[in-house]
């Protein structure tokens, strides 16, 4: 089986390095040549092409790994190069995309994927073969999407090492709200409360721990965001409930329920 | 030197550790003889003993390690055993205390710390002779404390490898607002908003980097905040107007707002 892997960084780039190693063959699918030169001496992909269509026609598969607004174009391009291609991506919310891949040139060959790995790190020079290794892979097909395609699509993730779950995308992205989006939107405006200087001379390891999340990339995560906006006022609303009710004990100077409230979160 | 340590649990316990590596005597205090003789067996302290006062006696300096509203009442014990006793504390508010410390039979003898260093974990069992090592102490001095207290203080987190800041009782509690008891309150706050499976199975490692400090002592955080409020407070409406605005930004789906507010917490 040949894998056409479109965006060779953090997450392209260790998926090559995985599959590489579970023997299955890797094409790198970017737009600069010599960051793809690069991918391929770091042994992420056997070969390598800037050209999407060639890929798809050399691949059996396809894993979209470019930022998430750029998923529905890129499928549609390499769905037109090769109609039995099956098609995922590696994208961090679900509903968009696998709405976009109910259209046609698409069929039922689009399958949604999240494997739930990474880091605030980018790029090919942070990618590492075991990134997947015992996280979770979230697919997201739809009532359209073909069996085959999944069932392809879920032993390449269960290849690289990951637990494969299965929901719908909006499932997928009102819980992904909570445990990743919200997460980093509060460490982001953490951040923006506290100076440089006294996170550096006063911030204990539990500080750098919540706030590492707030380094990463702002385009990608603007693209998030902005994919999953309903799904994560929502969460914020819940949160804003949550903090507030804090503040009402610590205000009036409820010891006892400030005490429940931090042993009900252990 | 004799050092009496007084709570011998993460902090008394690795600060005992590390003052016998650099050759100094400890006396260990508590109430429990069992956990105490653990203490010595885990070389933690030399000699122990349930009685404040006589430790007090046959020591040079105390350092004071229970929780933050216990510690004003045992100086005050401690300094009528040995009125020439240099006493510190580890609590990690500072106003209350130092305020308390102004009054007899207290005189200048008495320098507020907080060594910022720590762990979710508790007891004994959790201390490190290490846990010190490249971290910040915080003296908080008052125009009352005795120079030779101040200076015999920072010797001792220096001997353990700290560095030594110092600032007035008020100037740490503000700081110490935002880089802790924010994040432990956002910690806890997020913890409340997500069920227990989606964070089991949807989590990814930054999610358990931000809310692993929720798992803390719940008792032990009260008092913290119990002991901070306006401080704490201040800093939520701070945090408050930050969320405000990221809110604002993906309601009206202002994407350059969005990533210019990404960017701006790097």
């Amino acid at each position: 089986m040949t894998v056409a892997i479109v965006g060779m960084g953090l997450i392209g780039g260790s998926l090559g390095m995985a599959l590489r190693r579970a023997g299955l063959r890797g094409v790198g699918v970017g737009r600069n040549p010599s960051r793809l030169r690069r991918a391929r001496a770091l042994r992420a992909c056997h070969d390598w092409t800037t050209d999407p269509a060639e890929a798809a026609r050399a691949a059996d598969v396809a894993v979209i790994c470019t930022p998430v607004q750029t998923i529905p174009s890129l499928a549609r391009r390499m769905a037109v190069a090769n109609p039995q291609l099956v098609i995922t991506d590696a994208g961090s919310t679900k509903a968009g995309v696998c709405r976009a891949a109910r259209r046609p040139p698409l069929h039922g060959q689009f399958v949604g994927s999240h494997p739930i790995a990474g880091s605030e790190k980018k790029g090919i020079e942070a990618a590492r073969h075991d990134l997947f290794r015992g996280a979770v892979c979230v697919l997201t097909p739809t009532a359209r999407t073909s069996k085959d395609a999944v069932s392809t699509v879920s032993r390449l993730w269960r290849r690289v090492g990951m637990r494969v779950l299965t929901m719908t995308p909006e499932q997928h992205d009102q819980a992904l709200a909570g445990t990743s989006h919200l997460p980093h939107a509060l460490a982001t405006a953490l951040v923006h409360t506290l100076s440089k200087r006294s996170v550096r001379d006063l911030g204990a390891g539990s500080l750098r721990d919540m706030t590492r999340v707030a380094s990463a990339d702002p385009i990608q995560w603007t693209q998030i965001f902005m994919t999953n906006r309903r799904g994560i006022l929502r969460r914020t609303a819940a949160f804003r409930a949550a903090h507030r009710r804090f503040e009402t004990y610590l205000r009036s100077g409820n010891a006892r329920a400030l005490q429940a409230w931090f042993r009900g979160a252990r």
